[in-house]
């Protein structure tokens, strides 16, 4: 490991873990102890700030938890769902049927209402479905896809779930912090997000805005130690502890993260950013015939997915490969149906990045196609 | 976060995070992509590495987990005992009765052996457990006691577990490249450890050795998604990839702890090292007139506990403050069933180090009991 700088990474198009900006990795240079003064302060303005970033206020409550996204996703299917639960999971993507897997292997009682990757989820379907079976305590679903890229209407499902008094759980993975999102009118009862996604920290924990009023009733329902979302938070808020030991050196990261986030002007400012990023990205493949695997109406602006040019010479693995060898990381694709790669819009990148990883494309392309 | 230097941070004499080198926190100078080939190539490495400091061969296979060692050891206790299994549990601190409680949460059969948090755990308290209850498939215990700093005699228990012909889980977080340990004469199916530990890299995920004859057969057990072992360590023999986001910069630094534990002369030289720390501690504490909670026979050169100056003006909070303010950050005690504070002797410290330690002491002690 000689090569200690930075200057030479290459640009992170993919969903993260993502290109960060120096100065957050810089902020990893120090060793704090778990339970010094200075961290539990970091500790306890991160908690804070998630909850503005979010607009949000005191009914609120934001945990944190250690390792992936998956695992605070995770945390909260298995620690907010009563022993006696049911939960309605829609799903039309990847991490939608991750959610499904979760229940599975922790025996909550499930029911799923499953989409192609290229469709929305339905509010009346989640309406319908919670008419008719009163068992149903959760409802979860995710709010950008990262499968395909789609953007889920999460208001018009959060409406009726907030009608038949159920819970509401967001998987916010990628959108959290990317995508201007009214989380009051939302009304969800948990919003999961990671580190490394949109508020652009290095990956080391998720983080579960939960709103007070549910979190309380879930004393002891938890099906993990360490995942025990109750206790976590509780920790948290009371000597400010996280019960087992943080990764210190990536909260530091996401301290800084946060502050740059500030600095560029909040969520807006970003989600323009990105969407700056997006409109570069799709002009330009549009511009080399590539299509994208979505009705550009249902496509977010945080990752894209694109087919495969109809062209028998082109082969995924190559075009990655010569990407990567010009200096330009992009990312498999994910949906089942289609033969896609994705690109991601999200990270400290700027429309002037894409428009060279366009660049790098048409040469690849021409490379390969002709 | 303007101060970037860790030129001032104090050092941990801490059971972890650690004060760790500053060449492997500026290996965390980098994003890298999670299904990136130099990535890859560095997870390869390290589970390679790990089962060379264990001095273990091919038929052991290295797991990596996100979250902190808990969830390495949740992952193992969840993952590894099938669902009619149970596990005896030999328990004589805190992270002993830790696994207790994952099995509970887990819903797991299990027994509990539990002696004060001075003694010692029995082999043969283990041996007349296994040949009274031949329901029991499995024997969990941890290696060094971080809670008191007690170093169990695993090796003995091992051999009784080996000829009843059950499985062995070690939880040897605090311990693993730290105290030589014969891994093969202790015959665990799986040792638990965390990067933050003796290997001196940053928090952020465990890692787990397991015996591939016992893994193999553990399909389908695990009772989580995230944290399925025999999931997670397919997909790091398949692909290469964690199946969720790794924490790509903790295990960047990792990697470059691991040549530096190699540069050091490996475990034997870096448990001399500690071992030094520790007979600087004790012979300077000692001519305080301070007293270690453990019998020295039963002590390991990782953590000692102290007991409380028998001294009414002694008041934790304050030496805690003051120490802190003198530039050095020590740990409360963890012990039920006295009043202890304790020091740790590993991370990037020296003799010199725990000496100037000791001379704060010496000042502080002086200002709180004349």
């Amino acid at each position: 490991m000689s090569n200690l700088s930075s200057a030479n990474d290459k640009p992170l198009f993919t969903p993260g873990p993502l290109t960060t900006s120096r100065t957050v990795k810089q902020a990893m240079l120090r060793d704090l102890g778990s339970r010094d003064g200075e961290f539990l302060r970091v500790v306890r303005e991160i908690r804070a700030q998630l909850l503005q970033v979010a607009g949000l206020g005191d009914d609120y409550t934001a945990g944190l938890m250690q390792g992936s996204g998956t695992f605070s996703v995770e945390a909260v299917i298995g620690s907010t769902i009563p022993p006696q639960g049911k939960v309605l999971i829609l799903a039309n993507g990847a991490y939608g049927k991750r959610m499904v897997a979760m229940a599975r292997a922790l025996r909550i009682e499930h029911t799923v209402i499953e989409y192609p990757e290229h469709c929305s989820t339905s509010a009346q379907d989640a309406a319908n479905a919670l008419a008719r079976d009163p068992a149903l305590t959760h409802v979860a679903m995710v709010h950008s896809e990262t499968t395909s890229g789609l953007v889920n209407d999460i208001a018009a499902v959060g409406a009726h779930v907030k009608t038949f008094g159920k819970k509401f759980i967001v998987d916010a993975m990628s959108s959290f912090g990317g995508i201007e999102t009214d989380w009051r009118a939302v009304g969800a009862d948990y919003i999961v997000s990671s580190a490394n996604k949109c508020i652009e920290g290095v990956p080391g924990f998720g983080f579960i805005l939960a709103r007070r009023s549910a979190l309380v009733e879930t004393e002891g329902w938890a099906r993990s130690l360490a995942m025990d979302l109750f206790a976590q938070i509780k920790g948290l808020e009371g000597d400010g502890q996280f019960r087992f030991t943080p990764p210190t050196h990536a909260l530091l990261a996401f301290y800084q993260a946060l502050d740059e986030l500030t600095r560029e002007g909040g969520v807006r400012a970003r989600a323009a950013r990105y969407r700056a990023n997006y409109q570069t990205l799709v002009a330009g493949t549009r511009a080399l015939g590539l299509r994208e695997y979505l009705d550009p109406r249902l496509q977010g602006h945080i990752i894209v997915s694109f087919l495969y040019p109809d062209d028998p010479r082109f082969d995924f693995k190559t075009f990655y490969e010569r990407l990567n060898e010009r200096g330009y990381v992009i990312y498999p694709g994910k949906v089942g149906s289609a033969n896609c790669f994705r690109i991601g819009c999200i990270g400290r990148l700027f429309p002037a990045d894409v428009q060279n990883l366009v660049n790098a494309m048409r040469v690849t392309l021409d490379e390969m196609l002709t």
